[in-house]
């Protein structure tokens, strides 16, 4: 369905997957910021669905075409209010099919919004996918109600979900409400209840969303962080450094949000220097310098689309080393 | 003007700046939510004007008049791309007097959207109001361009700013554009130039922008940073801890973007352990995280806009001095 | 579903159709407008659903609570571009439920928006109404494609409509396309054949469509047209002015659009005098000077919800005859 | 200024003409229909600006770029509740430059929007204009309030209207407001008496506002109601039918709304039949046969952007004599 712009088209994200449905929309920076109060209702009203945001260079229209890294924090931070957000990162064409199959699985599985953010780059690039029989692949669907069923929000388990229309009494609002979807507008505790409800869906099962792609990064001396594109320049950079007999370890983001703390301590622990490339002013090295508790080598590069290229970023190595 | 949803009032908004008049807009979370597109707009063509955000609740409608402070990182993150925020949070009757017109003067001299976050117990609280004489009161109007000036955007020192209608040959486009108005969406040079000169003309006046309010930061056991409502009660949790011997020094954040870092890491060299208490889920922790490379003591309460209570914060103060 | 606002509600309703449910959404003026573009949408995908208008004082936000009939000729023409509306009236609760499923019934049917015209005095008068057992109800369902189908679209005999996700190739777009949907913006030929059966598959089933209630219209001196809570007064005049002697006949409109025709014309026959009783300043009258060729009496109200009185239009008809 | 779409454009206009500038923006069919809701707000505001909307095929996206007239309808009744239009159809790039400047000039004098309804040949036709020097050009400035001047709204011989930020004490609302702005949603005077107001403040003056081309409209044997792209063809088809010793009478519409009866009913007097061309299902038509109260000959053409042909007429026309 081609809507006639973002605010119908994730609105009407919203009603097929009430009418039962899995449902995605695909935008990039203005359309994803005009999206953001609805994505808020759906991690609210607890409706699965997909948005990608393909990165292009911001903010407002910028370079509409050009691909950029710069909606990180955005995906994360958006819409108003205390929310979590599932945000994957693919770095190829298979990944781009692959991604989107688990962005459907885990908005399923946790019933909220799942925002698969490429780039320009990824989104566009021509490579070969493998596309496996479809008995192989892991199709998660949202678990539906028993008939007796009468609790439909707000459970860390994840409560089951209606469809409209099936005959269930179930209201959906984005205001506060409790477990059968009754407004609670006054008072703390039904609020406090489903909000930390509402979180800990999610961040109590964030070793089952994080995903990353880890090298040497219990032995290493210089270490990576990095996503999407860009991350494939670290591939050629790491390979050309060790060569050169500099230990490189890095991690990989395939999820960015929650943003895998785990892998990135342990890298922290080993490397002495942490050097964060990203096309974007440097979002995502706050929040590695947050986790690690010292400052990152930042390399930025931002306009026309323009790569980060492996010798950039071995040039940094090579410095940190 | 009464526009009828909130799309329309930012809009009205931006027209009315470009018309040459100071304009102002007020909502709450969904609504702030709603604006983000078009306040990157803002950003991007260098529009004056204040937004002003009395947090509720969230996420999604949430509890409508409840008092919260949980769109501390979206007032920073909300629209995609790489900008910067200009955010103040005033903590008194008195302030949101005197910080609507600090935000206008601040959006005037650096010609950029700046957010008064306020929150709904500020906003709405009773006090006695000081109205000083207008002739004592620092009025900035932005600069107006010469006859022969034809550039009007992009420059760190904050270009002059024409009126639609008088005659100056300006157009007006969040695309890309150079110093003339002129749309470049291909090539790295005009938009690296561009968006660094935006961002620049920000934090290279950050100590102009940054406001804090600080007690004993170079000379306590125990530091809090708070802001808003909560401040309040860190106030009174401060005197009764020092009664009972407690050092306590605190940074309360007039400003809250761009984040005061030289007034917290001066505190953290002298804290031992360091609280935030915020009625939220832990926004502005993770910034205070960040800078000073250590965890903080989190305090957090959501719900009915129930306020942190001076015996909640004392009870943290003492467990950790 | 509570969505945010018009724009997502009409969204989501056209998500929910193309997901295969049957979805409704209710507003009133302001919101309505809003929704214009989307309805357009509507009509161009053939996508069945139902929007009820409930009329209160406009333009703008006017009076929101008070009784109005001033939605008339935009629920006909409030989008752009050559569409056919169907516009039913209800003129108590009865009808409210009634028309709500003749409503669902001619979406269906003819898969397009239909829109129930009420007004505020209709919409919140309280009545009896009887409820039939679920299987005397007539239930009108879209009609499904058959496995080989590939024509979705263009049929003046209503063609099949996939859900999204059943496996069908089926592409929804408002652009103009031919019946499989495949756009065609250059050329005339796919455009008016596709924009004529859209109206065809109206207008040729229009007798099945158009309702009235009719009285004495063939034997009267002077005629009646009215609609919704109006045509509640009418009945009570009417009575009286009989009962004085004057012989009243009326068409009362279940159907607005498309117009009844016919019933009006043979009403025009036979009344010397039309009396077009009407909470507006004159919007059904117009329509039925076009098709009867004359002048009518028009009695017009508006402003505060205050109804047109039984005593007001009996003295008007006893003016007339 | 280049917004975002079309709500952040019209809303925009609105608070640029508040703040004292005269305004505009343009769109075609589906922008129209978003910005329906705004441009009732700003008529019941009384808000100066111009909305030029230039036909495309409709409905929906229809076909982008081709011409066509089917937004007649929607230009007069497109937003909700009763109200007044002023819409202005040029027919070459010479009244495309003219007509703006009465539109803005209509729409200053009488506070009100005012849409200069094109279609896409007239938008894009390259033909020689000719510039008249400024000070020959006619400007029409809204009135401006004097000091003491409190009453900015609500009469027909049209309030003065003060930019906001003058110091003048004014309250915009969209609401039923009385001639100082205050709001009154509850009783019918102040509600009849402001929609009234603002109805004959337009219809009033529609001798001033109303614009004709006539040729021989009180002899002849075939009449020709046409404008727009359209009404070109006609001019050849009435050369060559008079040629042919059929008498042509025709009126083109310069102003389309409020539309110009005493025109049309002279003509109708004189002329047996009444033919009317135009690129949509026959909009124009059904005005014409309301107010002539007889059938006319109705050609019409949809798609691609095709005109109707002199030749074309030229048939029609010889049928009818």
């Amino acid at each position: 369905m081609q809507m006639e712009d973002e605010l119908a088209s994730i609105g009407a994200v919203m009603g097929a997957s009430w009418a039962g449905r899995k449902a995605m929309t695909a935008t990039s920076g203005p359309g994803f910021s005009l999206m953001q109060e609805t994505i808020g209702w759906g991690f609210m009203t607890e409706t699965p669905c997909v948005v990608v945001d393909v990165q292009r260079a911001g903010p407002g229209t910028g370079q509409a075409t050009k691909s950029a890294q710069g909606d990180v924090m955005q995906a994360r931070w958006g819409t108003h209010g205390d929310y979590a957000a599932i945000v994957l990162s693919p770095n190829s064409a298979q990944e781009m099919f692959e991604f989107t199959i688990r962005a459907f699985n885990l908005s399923e599985r946790y019933r909220t919004p799942v925002v698969l953010l490429a780039d320009e780059t990824i989104a566009h690039v021509r490579e070969r996918v493998n596309v496996p029989r479809g008995e192989s692949l892991e199709i998660v669907n949202r678990r539906h109600p028993d008939p007796r069923d009468t609790r439909f929000f707000g459970s860390e388990a994840v409560a089951p979900m209606p469809a409209v229309g099936e005959g269930f009494n179930v209201a959906v609002t984005a205001s506060t409400h409790d477990e059968v979807g009754m407004r609670f507008t006054q008072g703390a505790p039904v609020h406090r209840r489903m909000i930390e409800a509402l979180n800990a869906k999610i961040y109590s099962h964030a070793s089952d969303i994080m995903e990353t792609e880890r090298h040497n990064i219990e032995n290493c001396d210089v270490g990576i962080v990095s996503f999407g594109c860009t991350s494939r320049s670290v591939y050629e950079a790491a390979e050309r450094a060790e060569t050169a007999g500099v230990r490189v370890g890095y991690v990989r983001l395939k999820t960015i949000w929650p943003f895998p703390e785990d892998a990135i301590s342990v890298l922290a622990k080993s490397a002495n220097r942490i050097i964060v490339p990203e096309m974007n002013l440097g979002q995502t090295s706050g929040e590695v310098e947050r986790i690690t508790g010292r400052k990152v080598v930042r390399l930025n590069k931002i306009g026309g689309g323009e790569l980060i290229t492996p010798e950039e970023i071995l040039e940094v190595v090579m410095r940190a080393s």
